[in-house]
């Protein structure tokens, strides 16, 4: 799944200018990199949406609420950046369907990540919301947490960046 | 940090119109509301250079390259946001400074999901990148996993969205 020198530029979305794209294409900065991909409200809730098995265009559509031209940009955005796959549809019918790839299917514990800190920072005491579950128990999954090579829990003043 | 009822809608980003933030402010998902406030790629860069300890305007504007209207809306709508606080700059000068709040800090481990995110997906094989390093053993942090909360690592196809 890792590009190659020289393909990143493939990847990166096809509405930034030149200086832009130049810019991100040697962003040594995997945040940066990634927010060129993902930085948008509708792809990720497209991916989230994904996650949830919704996979054709109207219900996305459905979904989202958003206007036919921006679900459809998005879309052919996060097919081209290797995030989504069109295929033809599983019931033999006429339509598209769009499923998340491996590179896709590695952003579920960023998504994870913005449901906890929906859930922890955004919604009153008791007011309604959607969880996540694991299936097997019915339970909530675990907080995610950053921790050391050897699991001990980091804060945010634990850690530095190197190699700037 | 727990907003109470009829109180979320103040901490909606101030672009929306009154529909969408009706509906966002309704909205039973908390990736949705997270993305609310957090949904666009410069919001997350300012977010990520707060935690590498910028504070300035002129700081993240020379790290981001942002134009500088774009930088101020994006900043006082974090402070709106609560996610960062603005004050006088800690050396007694005439600058104001903006520092992550509790409900800012806890934006860490979706930070460093991007960032784990960027480095498995959108850099060649020892192409140059930052790392994110344990400052007391210099070791990269440990990869972010999904969890059950008896401690089973999950993958996306384990776990289901209930109570939409």
């Amino acid at each position: 799944m890792q590009p190659v020198r020289g393909q990143v530029a493939a990847l990166l979305p096809k509405n930034l200018d030149m200086a832009e794209r130049k810019r991100m294409n040697t962003a040594t900065c995997p945040v940066a990199r990634a927010l060129d991909l993902v930085g948008d409200r509708w792809s990720l809730l497209i991916v989230r949406d994904a996650f949830d098995g919704v996979s054709r265009f109207s219900d996305f559509q459905a979904s989202l609420g958003a206007a036919r031209n921006i679900l459809a940009s998005r879309l052919k955005a996060l097919v081209q950046e290797g995030i989504l796959e069109s295929q033809p549809a599983a019931d033999g019918s006429a339509y598209q369907q769009y499923v998340l790839t491996p590179r896709g299917q590695a952003l579920f514990p960023v998504i994870v990540g913005l449901r906890q800190w929906g859930e922890g920072q955004l919604f009153a005491r008791g007011e309604r919301r959607s969880r996540l579950v694991d299936r097997e128990s019915g339970q909530p999954v675990a907080r995610l947490g950053v921790e050391s090579a050897d699991g001990r829990p980091l804060q945010f003043d634990e850690v530095q960046v190197v190699g700037k």
